[in-house]
């Protein structure tokens, strides 16, 4: 069961309106939540993100966020979801394809579960990554529809026999294709400032919420991929891959080249706060 | 009439589906042809651009240039389409959402027609711009599917009461929300060059092509705002919009703030090109 536009209906009854901002021109804004248990992970935090994203791009929520919490837990309710994630995505409404906002467009807004275990596998063996090029826009804080260049990182990724890509601009490491990326050297956690050039994820704000109370120490800046390879530790961060080692890159071991200390425990900590 | 698939139907019976990628990753490219006296403008380049932007995005186009030209024909000769434009675009299919390229998927065509009358009333008079910042991602010369920001750009245009928006990336001018730039300043013609950072323009081109055979010159290279306002003529260049002169920019005027001779001999001239 689907929740589209102002009612629930079944996926083959929904039709989105070759008119939808969001199919010309990706104009929109989206979410993806962590089901454990049958409760939602988190979701205080990924509606506050929503309604900035929305801000920031002049969309008006058609819902309230009560309203917005109401339809996600009837659709984990109805669907049955125990482990899984809700995917919703709001666009800017119907109208003749032009570029100024219209103005009588209401909101569209789209939203489903889907069964999603958890990646125990990659979770406990780590995954190998790239560095790739980050020629995203210069506002990555904003989660929206126009995700042509993760599609690409991310298939170059696996076109290179690798899981990931470690985005970098001018040798700065970002992130990942669609996922935070944290480093620790010398016992010292390090991930790139939220500022507008990363996501500001709701898994990397757990994460480091967590290192802090464990009495890592944290620094939010940049580092280069040079840094990088003198890491003891990588990981990344994101709402399905909650905390992944990241074991190689580029052909050569990260520390060890098999998950860390500091990652292991902030793979247990992390594990703990929804599974209490 | 549209075109969908792989049949032509009317708008009301055309039906997206949920999981096209062009609606969660606007991962799809398209081109806009003009048309002039029921014939189509510089198809070939277009058809060639076209090409260019899916398969550098690795998409399969579903269709040989041919067909996709018998099936704009025919969308041209049903609507009765004289003077208009046809909107095509090609997304890479319907698949479950996940980043990576799905095996099987189908690119999915969608083309209508529009009546549209050529802008002679901002041709003649010409429009006033505003200098905002350029914050697209690094591959401007792909026509794709992700135009968020181009929506954001020309929308401020709108909201502070002129036309269009002169993009600039520290400084050096690239283009406008959804048409080329380009100045003059003591009879040179100067525009950005074609690489990444911008769209490479069918018009620009022909504009260039039309200057050099006036024996006008031409740089094709970067200038930034503070030449700009030194320049005595700009213009605007697109499919839609042609040979627009801009008179003002940030609240004061280009030259003697009226379209200039140059700008004025390249409309003609444009103008011969499809009014033969």
């Amino acid at each position: 069961m689907y929740f589209y536009k102002d009612g629930f209906l079944e996926k083959k009854d929904l039709h989105i309106s070759p008119d939808d901002r969001g199919y010309y021109f990706g104009d929109g804004v989206y979410e993806v939540f962590r089901v454990y248990n049958g409760r939602i992970y988190e979701q205080e935090a990924h509606m506050q993100r929503l309604q900035k994203s929305a801000s920031e791009v002049r969309i008006a929520l058609p819902y309230s966020s009560q309203e917005i919490e109401n339809i996600l837990s009837k659709l984990v309710h109805e669907n049955g979801i125990v482990e899984g994630t809700i995917y919703m995505q709001i666009t800017r409404g119907e109208a003749p394809r032009a570029h100024p906002f219209p103005k009588d467009a209401q909101p569209v807004m789209l939203a489903y579960c889907t069964d999603v275990k958890r990646p125990t596998a990659t979770i406990q063996s780590g995954i190998h990554a790239i560095s790739f090029e980050d020629i995203r826009w210069l506002r990555c804080d904003l989660k929206t529809l126009n995700l042509l260049p993760n599609v690409m990182a991310k298939q170059a990724a696996l076109d290179h026999g690798v899981q990931e890509v470690i985005l970098h601009r001018s040798g700065t490491v970002t992130e990942c294709s669609a996922s935070n990326f944290m480093m620790v050297k010398d016992h010292i956690l390090y991930t790139h400032p939220a500022n507008n050039l990363i996501l500001h994820g709701i898994t990397r704000a757990v994460v480091l919420r967590l290192a802090r109370a464990l009495q890592i120490d944290v620094k939010e800046e940049p580092f280069t991929l040079q840094q990088l390879q003198q890491a003891d530790e990588a990981f990344i961060t994101g709402t399905t891959v909650e905390v992944t080692p990241v074991i190689h890159i580029d052909g050569k071991p990260i520390g060890s080249g098999e998950p860390g200390p500091i990652t292991r425990k902030l793979q247990n900590e992390f594990e703990r706060t929804f599974a209490v």
